[in-house]
């Protein structure tokens, strides 16, 4: 039996069912799961723990590639299954027990947890569990629709269970480059220089002897949801296609432009729609995700190669992708993610790179993960791992929100993710600041003059204004520079109602 | 005259005095200068244009390496010369007026200046100054004590003037390693696998009909001014020198553990020092800033080799070392800011990055430039650089200021350079706490437990305690979150001297 899925013949004497393999789980065990935005991730496995936690209490470190989908992180809170989850999770329950405190929450750049594990500084993982296509003969495995960091946990987990996805089809074999840097002090080079470059092999090495089951589901990926653009997210994409546009005139970048990134979400969604009916030509990705707006371009012939982690998609593409994936074996690739956000890599492509800002502040640094300072939303993922490394690094966010009662712009942000260091350009639908070579005050001024919502503008004026008169190269008052979040919490809004001082 | 200094016979008739090069300068004109801190600045045209601008007033941009010497900065100031500074700083007459606003400042990654110039958004380079100790045939020249920006600076000035400095002998020529990874689309790898691994030329490339003088100066380095350790620097030093210790125990390091990154100032120096009676061997150094404390760890045979990108050194071991180069010929390489500060190589030979905090959190964000989130102190150089990329990013700070007045862990830093997602170690007098794979409430515990001074502990544990109780991923309580400051301003101290709430 799935001789096409298993091709050692050991291994194939080693199917079990996921409630077996979920027996093999016990109390604080360090696991891994693959998964990447939902991408590839444990289907069987880890729904099964879930249900055996419930009646055998056990709980469990989880470190993934990034989220998972199919409500896994909510059925493991539910069973009261996770002390500690890294480094990313976009679960609603999750996200509440993590706010508790229930459950401890490592925020982590994404490129980077593999370092974390392979500096010994973090408990062995005991055992992970990898979704795969296909396992060969010699025990490696063809990934499915993500790599994520399963290449490293396969060579640091102590056991490995294969989840084989008889759904998934063999199409895809070929589409996974798999290259480790090696361990220090002898870590190589990575020696991409295009986002087309191939550099390591199409499946993941795994010693055979660590492989203690092999479950078998046709569960496939949980789609992505992405809101529809609005008139919002289309200003916000038509005023970078349009500092594109100049830019190309200028002469500072050609028509491909450079190896675009956009992270998850309906503005970025936008943005990469805005493509579409632009004069760019053979654009390229070199990115994590890979999601429907990168299918339309390259379906368009307007994008020619994209590289990510995963790929992550609606229903319906999902479908029309993997039903004709020959189509685009020539113009995909998907890597672990220390390479898809390798700070080397991203320098040297000189990526353009596209993230959401939960909010940001006067002088242009971003805060990408904590409502109000203090509570987690998703984390900060790979945003840093390109900002930081980009040829430019945008922010992207709609000015207000919650009818107009918060502003995404703040005197200063209630948690720092990414500082002025970092930040080149802030975009809202109200238009764009190019922070550039600008001083803090110049970047004030550009934020207020461009980004700030009519209703706040005066109101951060004031504050500015108030700040610049007591002097700083980065003039605050400090004892006023969180009371927007204070007023909102107390008035309902942050607008300021009374008359300014 | 000069011409074991200046092999070109053209270039020989271009000497002129630093009044006539100061006559070049233009109001507006966007000026670039060698110079990494101290080491290897212009000394004498920077200085003859502050003279010149007395009397015949122009205001310009300039660009360094890092940190100039002589006062010049301040020099500058004091003529009204400046209007905009980039990327380091660490002069008191420049940073008063930096924080009233009367010249703007750009504080940047070190290690990122010469990308921003090269994207074409910052005005191009009117004249470079660079300092040299000889001008081969072809234009090319050897610089002196830093490399810095000059590389670059070279590459993308109109004009050119060079400084001959007949003080520094002919020894330091092939101490420099000069490489450049191209410009997009076609950057190329920086091929760097050990701290010793020369990658480029001896000399800057210049296309000669660039000069458009050559001024020949005999001032040496501004001498680095290093406070003597005391009990408290000597206290961190310990800390760090047990917990390397531990660390090659449990076989995470070797003895000769990886190529140490080491800030300025008193306390780096000490931890330096401290490794001068320690049992680690075979040493290396892979930083931006080589100091006393580098020479004698390479004197002791401690150390076996170090990579920089200036020598700046106290004055004493200035004619030491340099009078007596040869022998570290073997030993030392200075390479442009932009690879001594690669995130590419950093990552990849696993620096342990040891830097200077101006303050930290409950959390372990640091703050390393802003005095009250308001007034910039130098600059965040390249600590940043280090810290992202490094195995162990570690930063040192005593746990107390001014008479006890002032706490260096704060509830929440007034400015962020750099997040808890880069910041691995705090290390105070107090203690050392290893934050890797803790999650925001035990980064908290470790850092309180740890590193927090007696004086302290309980009005840190209070304001833990009453935000844990309001919950979140990272409890803060905003409006509370710099009272501390507010404190202090009105108090004179940090202490809350009433009773506990």
């Amino acid at each position: 039996m799935y001789s096409d899925r298993i091709l050692n013949a050991d291994l194939s004497q080693k199917v079990i069912t996921s409630e077996e393999a979920a027996s093999f789980f016990k109390d604080k065990m360090v696991i891994a799961s693959s998964g990447f935005t939902k991408a590839g991730d444990s289907k069987a496995v880890l729904a099964a723990l879930a249900v055996r936690a419930k009646i055998d209490p056990l709980k469990v470190t989880l470190i993934t590639g990034a989220s998972l989908g199919h409500d896994t992180d909510a059925a493991l809170v539910e069973a009261e299954a996770l002390s500690l989850r890294l480094p990313f999770q976009v679960d609603r329950t999750l996200r509440k027990a993590i706010n508790k405190g229930e459950v401890l929450f490592i925020d982590q750049h994404l490129g980077e947890t593999a370092n974390l594990l392979k500096a010994n500084n973090f408990p062995k993982i005991d055992i992970a569990i990898l979704e795969a296509i296909r396992i060969n003969e010699d025990g490696s495995i063809v990934p499915t629709t993500s790599v994520g960091n399963s290449a490293s946990f396969a060579e640091l987990a102590d056991k490995i269970i294969i989840e084989i996805n008889t759904k998934v089809p063999f199409s895809l074999c070929g589409l996974h480059d798999i290259f480790s840097t090696g361990t220090y002090p002898n870590r190589t080079e990575i020696p991409i220089t295009n986002a087309s470059t191939r550099i390591g092999s199409d499946c993941i090495p795994i010693d055979i002897n660590k492989i203690i089951g092999v479950v078998i589901t046709e569960i496939i990926d949980s789609p992505a949801e992405i809101a529809p653009a609005d008139e919002s997210t289309m200003a916000i994409s038509k005023h970078l296609i349009n500092y594109f546009t100049d830019e190309v005139k200028k002469g500072n970048l050609t028509n491909s432009l450079m190896p675009l990134q956009a992270g998850i979400g309906k503005v970025a969604n936008a943005v990469l729609n805005g493509f579409l009916d632009s004069d760019f030509e053979n654009l390229t990705m070199y990115s994590e995700v890979l999601q429907d707006s990168t299918f339309d371009l390259l379906d368009s012939g307007k994008m020619t190669f994209a590289s990510g982690s995963s790929i992550t998609v609606s229903e319906a593409y999902y479908h029309r992708i993997f039903n004709d994936f020959d189509k685009y074996k020539d113009k995909v690739v998907l890597r672990p993610q220390d390479i898809s956000n390798a700070a080397e890599v991203i320098r040297r492509l000189g990526v353009i790179s596209i993230n959401t800002a939960l909010e940001c502040d006067l002088y242009g640094n971003v805060n990408s993960t904590h409502v109000a300072g203090t509570d987690m939303m998703n984390g900060i993922g790979g945003s840093g791992d390109f900002a930081r490394n980009a040829y430019l690094s945008i922010f992207v966010t709609q000015s207000v929100a919650k009818n107009n009662t918060i502003s995404r712009i703040v005197p200063m942000v209630s948690h720092t993710d990414h500082n002025e260091h970092d930040v080149d350009i802030i975009v809202t639908e109200q238009g764009l600041a190019d922070l550039r070579g600008l001083a803090p005050r110049q970047r004030a001024v550009a934020i207020i003059e461009n980004c700030v919502h009519p209703l706040y503008k005066a109101q951060l004026q004031d504050y500015y204004d108030r700040a610049v008169a007591r002097g700083g190269h980065t003039p605050h008052i400090l004892e006023e520079a969180f009371s927007w979040y204070q007023l909102q919490k107390e008035t309902g809004t942050m607008q300021r109602l009374c008359e300014l001082v």
